[in-house]
């Protein structure tokens, strides 16, 4: 999620957590990842999402915040445990870089690491700390052009695509950097507001209800979370950079 | 918290939550880290812990952890916020280092970082980092010896603690790194068990019912947490490393 208000993720997180274990077969563990101005905080179970006491709280605990990442993860490689539950996290600049990733990454791990190293055993993670790796090497600052930090990290997604399948949503604290090579859809929500209804559980909200006219939330998923709202499909190959709500660049190759 | 087997906190966490705003005057947020193998997770709140409805969580859902820190704050730099609240953690050699300060460290942001940069604004942080840093830079990958290595830390340690008051838990997944320079208390419970009765709570365990004969477990806190219990003071200057809960290593400077 990104939004241009404070904004808490509870509903939509009602209906994906439903995924991990009761609607669909992603049940290894699961995590979600808050930014609050420049303060991060993550939440993590190793059990399925559907049936968490952590995910439970979360789902009834209004957290409000202008970027969420959250990630349910069917094992392929590394064991299910806790340090291979996603969303990653690393410093960088001072800014805390976050990172969830569906799909595998074949001879990724052949790829060397500079200054950051995976805690886990998974292919993610290791792309995660090469990223991170090369942004810092080309970049020992925080470069002040924009422009240039968004080529780099879509030519970095583009590299590591190269490896497989890589749909992975990664947060630099400002902006929501998406890479799509098979499968996700997106969807923004603005005045005027409709009712929205879960496709993975028996949930609708009225959002006019819930917003005030100026917000701008958009949401984006593996698959679609509400059945009644228009949800686009990312082209394979495209990278999207969206901040505060509105996606600000798109590029497909 | 340092033990030999995953052991939960509720009981101690339950006393702790209320010098957050009820019993103490720590009530500018709070944050727990718990290591589970070489998973790291932690939960933060910028409330008083004595309010938080993530403490309340915390205090009922029992996560088992060979080690935990907690902190509860009472901000002298850096204004009440997210990412101001402790523990801090940062990755070095594939391990989640953590960082919990209590105290007020003059010129401290003098000292030059490398290679990690502060996301908050208190001096703690900044102490972290330059600690992480200066570990990084000497040893590019983990040191064989643990020795070197702790040597290194209890260095560095007596260093930043030239800058003012430097209470300190620090932890690298496998050790508890504790320096006291004002203000700490210990203790080891093991068999035989006893009860115990919190001093902020009126709340008593008996920990033969809770516990197997062979368990470990060391607490370390400000003040100690119960009246029953034979906690003992640490020297002023004193360096020491806990492992699997057992005080692995002392020195006084």
């Amino acid at each position: 999620m990104s939004a241009n208000v404070p904004t808490d993720i509870c509903f939509s997180f009602s209906g994906l957590i439903k995924r991990g274990g009761e609607t669909g077969s992603h049940k290894d563990g699961w995590g979600i990842a808050f930014y609050e101005g420049k303060g991060y905080r993550s939440f993590h179970d190793p059990v399925a999402s559907a049936n968490s006491e952590v995910a439970k709280f979360i789902q009834q605990y209004s957290i409000k915040s202008t970027q969420v990442i959250c990630h349910i993860r069917k094992a392929n490689r590394g064991r299910v445990c806790l340090e291979n539950t996603h969303p990653f996290s690393r410093e960088l600049w001072g800014q805390i870089w976050s990172f969830a990733h569906n799909g595998q990454l074949k001879g990724i791990k052949k790829k060397k690491l500079n200054g950051y190293t995976p805690v886990g055993t998974t292919d993610s993670e290791h792309a995660f700390c090469w990223i991170l790796g090369q942004l810092r090497q080309a970049f020992p600052t925080k470069p002040k052009s924009k422009i240039k930090l968004r080529n780099s990290v879509e030519r970095l997604c583009r590299e590591v695509a190269g490896h497989g399948v890589f749909n992975v949503l990664m947060s630099d604290a400002e902006n929501l950097y998406v890479y799509c090579n098979t499968k996700l859809s997106w969807l923004t929500r603005q005045a005027p507001f409709v009712e929205a209804q879960l496709v993975d559980a028996d949930l609708c909200v009225d959002f006019k209800k819930e917003t005030a006219q100026e917000d701008v939330v958009t949401v984006i998923a593996t698959e679609p979370l509400t059945s009644n709202e228009q949800w686009a499909k990312m082209a394979v190959g495209e990278f999207s950079v969206f901040r505060l709500g509105e996606k600000e660049f798109t590029s497909v190759n």
